[in-house]
C-alpha cells in the first residue's frame, strides 16, 4: 500500500516526510501534477463493472487499489509543464487526475473539498468560535462607515489581507498593520477590508495538528511587534504544553472542518490567553521542527502510512 | 427569511424561479458577485461573541440571521465589475463573500464544497456505479496503447471532453464523436482522452432532481445521432415516468454527492435500459420545462423557500 505525495519538485518539507516513510519501509510515489501528461502517465478505468486506475511516474506504477493515502502538499497546476500548455489542457488534466484520485478509497491529508472551504478566513473565525477558541473581534467589510465605527469601538485595530499578499514581481509583503480612527477609510468601498482588534501579545503560538497529535510551539514576541512573521525578535520557537481547553477546541475545529492536518496561529496575551488568529490547512511545519525538535514530519509520515482501521479517530472524514 | 440567488444579471432560468418565489410572498435577494464591491456592500461581523453579517444590494439589506437559503445559479467572478479589477481584488472579495455565506446557517443549492467535487467526471462515474446505475465502460487515459486497447475491446467508442469545450472566440463546439480502432492514438500522450463505449440509443433522457422530487423527460433520438445536444431530431422532450430502480439510484447518488439539485443525462438503449452519461450539478432546466410543462422552477422555488425543518430528507448535508 503506497503513499502518494502531490508536490512540486523542490520541497524540503516533503523530503523530510519521504525520508521517514523510507525509514519505515512504506512505498512512496511523488507526483507533481504539472508533470502530467508527460513525465507521468495516467489511466483510469471504469470498464469492467468496477473502477481501477494507474499512475506511472518515472517507471514506478501505482495502482489505485494499492493507494493508501494522499498528501496534498504543494501540487503544481496540472499540465503546467506540458509541451503545449493551455487552460483547457489544465482543465482536462485536472479532471482526469483528481477525478481518478477522488474515486479511490484512499485517506486524504487534506481532502481537497474540505481544504477549499478551510481556506475561507471568515469561515475560520466562525468555526473557531463554535469550537471554543477565544477569537479577537473582527470585521470584513466594504462599508467605510462600519470600518470607522469598528476602529472607534476597539481603538487598537490591525488590518490584514484575507487571501494573502497581492501577486507581483518583486513580491509585495503585506504585514499586519496597526491603524487608528484617524485613518482614511474611503478605500474600503473599493475592496473588502479585514479589521481585527489588536491583541497585545507576549508571544506567538504555532500549534500543528496531525491527526489527533498536537505540537505547540511558542516564540516570545519582540516589544511592539505586530506581525510575528516579520522582523527578528532574538527569540526562538520553543515547545510548549497544550492547555486542555485548547486541545479540546482544536479537536472540535478539525472535526468540524474535516481536516487531518492543520497549523493554528495564536497570539498569547499578557494574561496567558491564546487568541485564535488563523488556521492554515496547508501550513508549513519545517521551521518549527527545526527549532523545537518536535517530530512533526515523523507524525505526518505515521498518519500517511497507517491503515485506515488503525486510528478511526484521526481519520476525520478525510 | 430571505432566499439569496447568486447569478449574473441576465438569467431567464433564475427569472422563472424568482417569479415563483414572488408568487408565494418569499423575499428574494439577487446578487451577482461580480458587482461586489460596488453595487453591493458587504459586512461580516465576528465581534460581539458571535457572528452576524449583512449584504446590501440596491438598497435592499439582507442579514445573515434572516438568510433562509442560497441558490448558486450562475454567479459571476467576485469583483469582476469593479472599477479597478485585479486577481487579488477577486481573491479578497471571494474570501469576504463566500467566507461570510459559509458562516451562515443557510441551506445551499448546491453547497460549493460538494459542487466542486460533483464536477469531476471520473468521480461521477464511480459514484454512479456505487449508486446502482448502469454505466458504460469508460477510460480516461494518457497512454496511447491503453486507448487503442480500449477501442479494440469495445469497437464502437466515443471520445468526449471531460471539462467542457475549449475556450475560444468563436467558441469551439466539441460534440461527442464516434471513433474506431484505425484512429491515431499518439496524441493521447499529450492530453488525457475520455473514451466511452458507445451506447446505441433510441432516446435521450434528462432527469432533473430537486430535493427529493424527480422530473424525467425523454426525447427520441434521430437515426445515427451520437450527441443529443447537437442536431435537430424532429422530436421534442416529453415527460416520462421514473423507473423505480432509477429513482433509488438517483436518491443514492445525490446523498453520496451531497447535492440538493442535479441534472442527470442518460442514453436509453434499445432494451429500454437507461445508461448513466453524466450528472451536472448546475444543469439547465428551462428547456425541459418549456417543452414538457414539468413544474421544475416551482419545485426549485419550493425547496429554496421551505424551512430547514420542513423536509429533513431533502436537505442532504447542504
Amino acid at each position: 500500500m503506497t503513499v502518494l505525495i502531490l508536490t512540486s519538485e523542490e520541497d524540503v518539507t516533503a523530503d523530510l516526510v519521504v525520508a521517514r516513510l523510507h525509514g519505515t519501509g512504506t512505498p512512496v510515489l511523488r507526483l507533481d501534477p504539472a508533470d502530467l501528461p508527460g513525465k507521468a502517465v495516467l489511466s483510469a478505468d471504469y470498464a469492467h463493472g468496477d473502477f481501477d486506475g494507474h499512475l506511472s511516474v518515472n517507471g514506478h506504477v501505482l495502482s489505485m487499489g494499492g493507494l493508501r493515502s494522499i498528501w496534498v502538499r504543494r501540487p503544481g497546476e496540472p499540465a503546467a509543464h506540458a509541451a503545449d500548455p493551455s487552460p483547457w489542457l489544465t482543465a482536462e488534466t485536472r479532471q482526469a487526475l483528481y477525478g481518478m484520485l477522488h474515486s479511490a478509497a484512499a485517506r486524504w491529508m487534506n481532502h481537497p473539498r474540505n481544504a477549499d472551504q478551510a481556506r475561507l478566513k471568515p469561515w475560520q473565525l466562525r468555526v473557531a468560535h463554535l469550537s471554543g477558541f477565544a477569537v479577537p473581534p473582527t470585521v470584513f467589510t466594504t462599508a467605510p462607515r462600519l470600518a470607522r465605527e469598528f476602529v472607534e469601538e476597539y481603538r487598537d485595530v490591525v488590518v490584514k489581507s484575507a487571501s494573502g499578499p497581492p501577486p507581483g514581481d518583486p513580491a509585495l509583503t503585506l504585514p499586519t498593520t496597526l491603524i487608528g480612527p484617524d485613518t482614511d477609510f474611503s478605500a474600503v468601498a473599493a475592496g473588502p477590508a479585514l479589521l481585527q482588534k489588536y491583541v497585545p501579545k507576549r508571544a506567538d503560538i504555532r500549534l500543528t495538528c496531525v491527526g489527533s497529535r498536537l505540537f505547540a510551539a511558542r516564540k516570545t514576541a519582540g516589544p511592539d511587534q505586530v506581525d510575528g512573521r516579520f522582523g527578528e525578535t532574538g527569540h526562538a520557537w520553543e515547545p510548549v504544553p497544550v492547555p486542555e481547553r485548547i486541545g479540546k477546541a482544536v479537536h472540535e475545529y478539525v472535526t468540524l472542518a474535516g481536516l487531518a492536518y492543520a497549523a493554528f496561529d495564536f497570539a498569547e496575551d499578557w494574561d496567558g490567553i491564546w487568541w485564535f488568529l488563523e488556521c492554515n490547512q496547508g501550513g508549513q511545519f519545517g521551521f518549527v521542527e527545526l527549532e523545537t525538535g518536535q517530530p512533526i514530519a515523523a507524525e505526518v509520515a505515521l498518519w500517511l502510512a497507517q491503515h485506515r482501521a488503525d486510528r478511526r479517530a484521526s481519520d476525520r472524514r478525510g
